[in-house]
This record gives structure tokens, C-alpha cells and sequence, in this order.
């Protein structure tokens, strides 16, 4: 089961509703493009490396729904589409990564445009199909980083939900309790969505991965207390020099961890690296709706005095300095990161 | 109105429940001690402050309706009474503090069972005066520290809920908002228990202190991005050194501070030291039930799966190496606080 699927007797997009774990496991079909930005503005779907994968998916919808027989027409049409997906979250740059791939193959598919639906078609699969790949190769290299007998802290959501399946940060931990390491997992309850709570405890019962769930303000009193042997988190962008954007929280729980000798680790794969970018402070933060604030899993009994007003940044950035090392599927990058990044990048890295 | 009052024509304690607020603004009366200690434990009342004049009024109560004619008798069921109300919590020194000075009063009141009777009550109702009078001591100091046009966090609720009325940190910016200072408060929601989102906002708008509440997590991001220009904490205790227990959250939050060059004051009254521990190392941290984490205002629509373990520290240590200063009614302790806080106890503090 994967938390993304093309459907290809139907022609439609198959998701989990990430929205109503753990008490409801239910899939929902979409159609076309606007359906998928949708469901990733509203976060149906969640995780850098799954919406690049569903924006992978609404290109294909939308070129598989397209009545162009032009093939000129239909690569205009995917590109208006890629604009809208482009927009649905500004900060996980593997949303324009897989859309720039698949334009790519659309822009060099020969032939008709039945030849072009198709090429798109199968370079979304591929992207989801590599994404489980790439996971798993991560977690190899993750994994070594755990011990027997480890309590380690883990952010938001970064298991199967938050890719096409396995995980990053997730995995990883995942992958050493499948190599049988006794492992203990704190999970950040991951204000404001409860991402960690809900999703990441739903997958760890699964697996059967012995935690507890903490407020995420009680992370510095498990490190500080020496109760916690190494943090792991995802990312959303990683910028050249190894500034980590990710969801909101990380850079406090980063400082925790400095504070207390305390390995921090985030786990990526290097579709999130944007070299483009020479530092974090240049990455969009999104800051999405109050009401996730001040609703708690919209359940309509407001925390705080009718009319309260709220911010809600999604995301933040840890700055390099206090980041232990990035585990990519290329292998373990350690600073200096500018140049350590770029050789991960280009698959070149020296396993020392 | 106070947050915790004696009705001396009824002989019982009426306090505001603070677990309704701020949809629902309910006085509850309270006839012994033993429902005083539920009403702490429960946190019907809290704050450090407002716990210590709890447990003094739960003594008067006690002596109140003893039956007792011998005055031997009434100061032991007094003794026993208060082993009752330093029970229900245990970080909170405000709590033994009080316990200790109504039952000295009661050990040196002269004559009979009604002298020593009505003096416990005297002193119980001192101990909330003075408190009122010692929290705008304080914010007078803090309000100091506050400038025109400043964006600050605050943690919790420190305001009059969290006292008998007015409130320390909290208190502070109320202070500077009435001097005519423009303030913009960002309201940590703090987590598990939400004293923020519910209590400080619910105060905030009453004093027409204009704030934003955002997740814990969030302040990192808000004092990153230089929009904070000081943290203003309560706390729970204060150690010898300097040390600081407060409610969970706080230590990561001062961490964050301080990685920004932003000040970090607890505001804190001499009640609320304990020259008897060295370190904060030594304060007891209360670990309260897992259902305030996993179940979000006891909504009865837990954000997790099904018998999903939990860990709830209701308390972190803040290193006096991340405290700026120490705000208390005889003036700002700056390190080192060995020595200057033992003289801010003892009310000679050189405000040079």
C-alpha cells in the first residue's frame, strides 16, 4: 500500500487522506490537477518527498484528461497545469523538482501527443517508483547511525505518509528495527497539525516500534535529562550550504540537541537539496490558515477566546552550524556542506 | 476580582476555574482543605503564586472548620492538613512557602484555639495581599526593561490567574502597557495544558493588549526572524544558582533567545526562590497524567491512535547561563546569581 498510487485501469490518482488518521484509514480518487493541488494545499496529502510525487500525478492527470491530439497543445496545457500545482505549498521544493522532471520528458517526448500523454504518464510512476527506492537506500546509510538500545526524538511525519512509501527520517528508524536494533522513539506531537501524533504514531504501532508521544515543548527536558541518544527529522529544503528548512519546531528542537551533545540528523533525499539557493534564509516559509492553530484537528472547540488572532509560520530553518550531518541515499554528508552537498548531489560522495 | 478569595461571612474559599476558561468564567466555593488540595492537583488553580496562596487559605480552611477547643490539637490537625496540601504538587516552592508561614503564625499565636484560629486565617489572607502588592512591585522593575514599540514572547500564563491578582511576568507587560508603552505580545499556546492559548489571550483582551497566539514551536521562527525583542517567563522555582523550573517548554524557549542575542527575564517573586537547592538539577520535576497530551482539552477526541503511550513533564530546568536577569519586587538580580540572589531574598538588592 503506498501512500500515492496511479490508478491505470481508471486514469485516476489514488491518495490516503492523511487528514483523518488514525481515526479513519480512507483512499479518495482525484481526477484532474486542480483536485491534486488541492489536496496538497489542504494536506490530504503531506511530506516534501509525497507532493513531489503528487505533483508528478497531476501533471499525469492532467495530460491524461487533455483532449489535445496537437502535441504542442498538450505540452501547453501541462505547463499551465505544473503553474497551478506549482502554487499549492511554496516551501518543500520537491513540488517544482518532480514538476520540472516531468515537463522535461514532455518537452522531449517525440511523436504524437498520445506519445507525450504517455511519456508524462511514466515518468510520474517513475518519480513515485524511485522515490521508495531512494527511501530505502537512505535508511541503509541511517541506520547505521543508530545503536541498540537508542532513544532518539522524531519530528512531525516522515515515515511512508510522508513519501511514496518507507520514509525518510522515518525509515530510517524503521530500517534499524528491522536489523533488529532495540530502538525507543519520542515523537513530537508536531504542533499545530499533530502530524507526529497522528501519523507518525499510527505508522509506528504498525511496525511495532515501541514510543511516546510528547508535547513538543518537552523535548529539551528528555535531551537535557539524558534520556536521548540522537535526533531525526526530514526536511522540506536544504539549502547549498546545509541550512535545513523544515516543519515548524525543528530549529528549537536542533538547538536541544546542540545543547546537550545530542547527534542531529536530518534525513533527505537530495531531490530536497536546491542548490540553487546559497542559504536558508532565501527559502519561502509558508504560513498557512490560524485556524490550525487555534482548532485543534478542527474539531470546532477553539483553544482560545472567540476572535483570538494567531500566526502560523509552517516551517522553519536550522541553520547549518547545528546540524550533526544530512543522511541523503548517496550516503552520510558531513561539513563542510557546501562542497559535501554539491558531491551528494552529483551521487559523488566519499564514504571515508 | 481575585483569583482566589476568602468569604469571611460564609468561611469558605471561592476561586475562578481556570480549567473552563476562557469559554466559560465559573466561581466555585471551597469548604475544607482536602477539596483545595484536589482543586491545585487538578489545576482548578495554578501558577505558582496563586498555588501558594491556595494552600494557605486551604490551611485557614482547615483550621476554620476544626471543632477543635485545645490549641495543641488544632495546630496538629493543621500539621496534618498541610502534609495533605504540600502533597498535591511538588514544583511549585510557593506551595511549601506558605504552608511554612501559616503554620509558624499558628505555632507562635498565644492563648486559645480561636486566637490560634483566627490568626491562621489572618495570615492566609496577608500572604494573597501581599501577593497583589509583590507582583506590582515586580512589574514596576519589569516594565523597565519593556520599550516602546516592543514584540514579546510570553510562555504560559503569568498573569492575574496565574497569582492572586495582577500577575509577575505577565504582570510586567501589563505594567508597560499602562505606562503607555505599545506592545505586541506572541502568546506561546503552551502546550499540553494550553495555559496560553486560553488564559493569557483570555487576559490579554481584556487588558486590550494587542497579541497573536502561535504554536510553542513557532517561536523559534518569530525570534530567528528578529520580530521579538524580548521573552518574559514565570517560574516555578528558582534555584541558588540561578536555575529555573518552569512550566515545560521554557528551556527551549531560552535557548532560542539567547542563539538570537533576544533577553530572557523570568519575572519572579522571592517566594518563588529556593536558596535551599544549589541547582535546578535538585527541583523535583511533577510528571502529570498522559490524557493532557493526548487528549486536547479533555475534548474526549484524542489526537492519537488507541493506547498510544505518552510522557507529560509539566516542567524544564532553564540554565541560569540562558537567564539575562531575574525580575523580582526588590529589583532586577543579574548574574552572578549566587550571590545577588540571595541578597534579592533578603531585600538588598543594589539596583546600581
Amino acid at each position: 500500500m503506498r501512500t500515492i498510487m496511479w490508478d491505470d485501469e481508471r486514469g485516476v490518482v489514488r491518495m490516503i487522506d492523511q487528514r483523518l488518521l488514525p481515526a479513519e484509514f480512507k483512499l479518495v480518487d482525484f481526477h484532474d490537477h486542480l483536485q491534486v493541488a488541492d489536496a496538497i494545499r489542504d494536506m490530504v496529502i503531506r511530506g516534501a518527498p509525497a507532493i513531489g510525487a503528487a505533483a508528478a500525478f497531476g501533471l499525469a492527470l492532467a495530460g491524461n484528461i487533455s483532449s489535445a491530439t496537437d502535441p504542442v497543445l498538450l505540452r501547453a496545457e501541462l505547463k499551465d497545469a505544473a503553474e497551478v500545482l506549482q502554487d499549492a505549498r511554496p516551501t518543500a521544493v520537491n513540488l517544482s523538482w518532480a514538476l520540472q522532471r516531468v515537463l522535461q520528458v514532455a518537452a522531449t517526448a517525440q511523436g504524437s501527443a498520445e506519445n507525450v500523454r504517455a511519456a508524462v504518464i511514466a515518468e510520474a510512476k517513475r518519480i513515485a517508483d524511485e522515490d521508495v527506492e531512494v527511501n530505502k537506500r537512505m535508511a541503509r546509510h541511517g541506520a547505521i547511525l543508530i545503536d541498540d538500545g537508542d532513544t532518539v526524538i522524531h519530528h512531525c511525519n516522515t515515515g511512508a505518509l510522508a513519501t511514496v512509501d518507507w520514509g525518510t527520517a522515518l525509515g530510517t528508524i524503521r530500517m534499524a528495527h528491522q536489523l533488529g536494533k532495540q530502538i525507543h522513539v519520542l515523537v513530537d506531537e508536531t504542533r499545530p497539525r499533530l502530524q507526529g501524533a497522528r501519523l507518525t504514531a499510527w505508522e509506528l504501532e504498525q511496525y511495532g516500534i515501541p514510543y511516546e508521544i510528547i508535547s513538543d515543548n518537552a523535548a529539551g527536558y528528555f535531551l537535557q535529562t539524558g534520556q536521548v541518544k540522537k535526533v531525526f527529522v526530514g526536511a522540506d529544503r536544504v539549502a547549498a550550504n546545509g541550512d535545513v528548512a523544515n516543519k515548524i519546531g525543528t530549529y528549537m528542537l536542533a538547538l536541544a540537541a546542540l545543547d546537550n551533545g545530542v547527534p542531529f540528523y536530518p534525513v533527505v533525499p537530495t531531490s530536497t537539496v536546491d542548490l540553487s539557493l546559497a542559504t536558508g534564509n532565501l527559502i519561502p516559509i509558508e504560513e498557512r490558515n490560524t485556524a490550525e492553530v487555534l482548532d485543534v484537528q478542527a474539531a470546532g472547540r477553539p483553544i482560545a477566546p472567540e476572535g483570538a488572532a494567531a500566526r502560523n509560520p509552517a516551517f522553519d530553518v536550522t541553520p547549518h552550524r547545528l546540524v550533526t550531518g544530512i543522511v541523503t541515499e548517496n550516503g552520510l554528508v558531513r561539513p563542510p556542506y557546501p562542497e559535501n552537498l554539491a558531491r551528494a548531489v552529483r551521487g559523488q560522495i566519499d564514504q571515508g
